[in-house]
């Protein structure tokens, strides 16, 4: 396998303007926490499954006794006036050249299903706990920074650059003629943030016209922090291993 | 060379519900010894040889001043119902797009002769010596797992992932209609296992309804051991050249 | 997104004796305060973005809530007799292989143009501050070094090599059928030598022909100075992250 | 630039049973001395230079003022029997994925010149030094050997693995239908050994059937060191600004 595939497990239809969110491991969990959700409130379909040569090289073993490779997966359920689709993976790509492919691969995939709008989840880390979590955000547009200001979202105040999908998702879909943004909770950085998840599933249900029930996010949220951790510490084994090797060359050598 | 290459000694004929065993270098040197093992107790004939750019860029010498690039090479037997392929190699490939890549090409050959089903051996390491080695496995489907549960194979009990060969190939191989299981051998982890080995052996032969003779199996292992303790030694050549390298820089520098 | 590609904003017609100047992060810092002072001062339109996954993964917030990819952006105005392009970025490719790539994509786009001169603009590190800054040159042919050392440009004094951009696109540039030269300012090299960038706008001026306003040059070198450090901050963002995971990995294994 | 290429400036007809020498850096500089040395003493013509992407991202000034990329080249001349190449360089690709492409675009090029033997040149290291250099060798066929060992050379002394295209080169030219060797001069390993080079001078003199006045050889080895020395200097300059960027963040994120 020398290149991202995506493998359709569902042949969809042209969708009616459709909207891509992302729910991948980053700050503060927060849009992995969201993704998650999401895709359980909202009874979404696993439409297709993403494999890389630049996500790592191991397979997981389920707990039935299976296996399948590392891998992110795209879900898909009907809103009141839109389709919705919804990113989930285990991990992201691991070098720059591996995530402008990975996102390449997922945007030709929106283009061919008609999407017209990439939302990206994030956290804004400010290294302190604030009472009240704000939402910052970036667009491709006025009209986009417009509709989510009437929801609270904050622009302009956010600085610095976005590291990985969540940034390169949105602005490389600009490209194919995609809206795009990325909407990010305000999170101290250094541990999952609920509260954070929380604000952005209300501002979502909102833009969205979707009915969520708000009750169950802490359970969902600490049922991702453990999948994460288990996650983690698999991949960790590779670049241990690794590590391990080239220590071994280390004391050979010397 | 830009691409892993498969180049075939003997073009083998279409075969009868082939089976693809893999014998890599691995945790506790269980796959390599049993691969070794079979590909001689079996009188297995090698037909292919797989090199590849992922692979380190270094020849061996041979005892009677010959060389040969690093490879990989796959061996054929005929079983008394199906055909046995055997994957042997002196190394795996060196990161996760070159993994991917030499996989791909292996199943891309296997799929052109009708191979149905991979079977790739490893060791399960549990950081202890245990009296009587157990075998856990992972399965594509619940008809493999079956058959394995019979021949006393535990399912659902080993946790984690799998790195490198021994989980792309099977994981991999279901995505181009093969099914696929690993099956591994209990060990510490840190040194060659022949114990563990001989219960992967003696689980193959009923498996696969061949005969082996269980007897000559330490042997065997002692000489995979030097074998790989000096591919490892050579490997590391490579590895110290680069560091010495980079080592004289840091010393330039400052 | 697999390639390095050059999107167009304007769609030049073919160009008359074009040359292209480049603008890019280095030594001292020249080559860039000169490139984004000579955009200002001449009115260069820009006329392409490139775009490359030998960029990093990472996207910048603007300040009015928007976003965008990483990349480099050409240039473009008409000077008496020749037009002129001028390549500024953000940033360079992080590897050979990416710096070969993003140079191959930068003069096939200026071949299609007609382009027939490379220039591109550095410092040349003495680790000494000299009262005059001269100016030391490297190019293609006789030709090019006898119109340059008319206007006191100095060859063959400059020893060693050039790496990055400021070499490469020139001597790449000759294999393509153009010709080009690199021309540096004497610099100390660990800090932003105006006094340097300023002989070369002079320099340039004289060559091709053009009128520029030099008293604005250091209000625009510390604007620059601003922007770059922004820039490295967040490059470093990436990297540190990716020190931090493998840290991490550290401590997990011992 | 995507891809090696190979320039040639001399367009030559099908040689006649053409021979291959490297003459690259390694070990003791062997390989390198005995190359330039053949190239002045047989009077050889640059016939093609070859360019990488995994070379690199540099270019030398030269004394004149000019510019040349980091290359590879090759040089010919006609033997009494055959015709006779030589490929010299200022160094060898930085990666296995990089030496495979080199060594595969290097031989494309061979096989279309009718060259059907490769033979590579280098340094055999013991930690000691020998009052009478040896020569060990390794060869893809007994018919190679055997004309070797009319000539003294020792087969099936030498043990390990041959890193880099010393290696690579015949190796992989075997599977293009060339054959080849490696001849390696014992040698200390930790510097320039013109007394075991002269070794295969006068053994290639004899093989090949040529005149060479080994007088001139160990000025032409102190030249050639001085050369290597500039070139390595120039190198580590890349890898140091690496090693200083990656430092600045390390300070960054403590």
């Amino acid at each position: 396998m020398q290149n991202t595939v995506i493998v359709e497990k569902v042949k969809l239809k042209k969708l009616r303007n459709a909207i891509l969110l992302t729910g991948l491991p980053g700050i503060g969990l927060i849009g992995q926490v969201v993704g998650r959700y999401l895709v359980e409130e909202l009874n979404a379909d696993k439409v297709a499954n993403i494999y890389s040569p630049h996500f790592p090289h191991q397979v997981f073993m389920t707990k039935k006794g299976g296996m399948r490779l590392i891998r992110n997966s795209i879900y898909h359920c009907k809103g009141k006036k839109r389709d919705i689709l919804i990113l989930l993976g285990d991990i992201q790509a691991m070098s720059s050249v591996g995530q402008y492919e990975v996102a390449g691969a997922i945007l030709d995939y929106c283009k061919s299903l008609n999407v017209t709008e990439i939302l990206s989840v994030g956290g804004y880390s400010t290294g302190k706990i604030a009472e009240e979590r704000r939402l910052f955000g970036v667009a491709t547009s006025d009209g986009l920074r417009n509709r989510f200001k009437k929801h609270g979202v904050i622009f302009g105040e956010a600085k610095g650059s976005i590291v990985g999908a969540a940034g390169l998702l949105p602005a490389l879909g600009k490209h194919k003629g995609m809206e795009g943004s990325c909407i990010m909770g305000e999170t101290h950085g250094s541990y999952i943030d609920t509260a954070s998840a929380r604000q952005i599933v209300l501002l979502l249900s909102k833009y969205l016209d979707i009915k969520v029930d708000i009750k169950r996010l802490n359970k969902q949220a600490q049922e991702s922090q453990k999948i994460l951790k288990k996650v983690q510490d698999e991949v960790q084994k590779t670049m241990a291993a690794q590590f391990e090797a080239s220590n071994r060359n280390l004391s050979y050598i010397r």
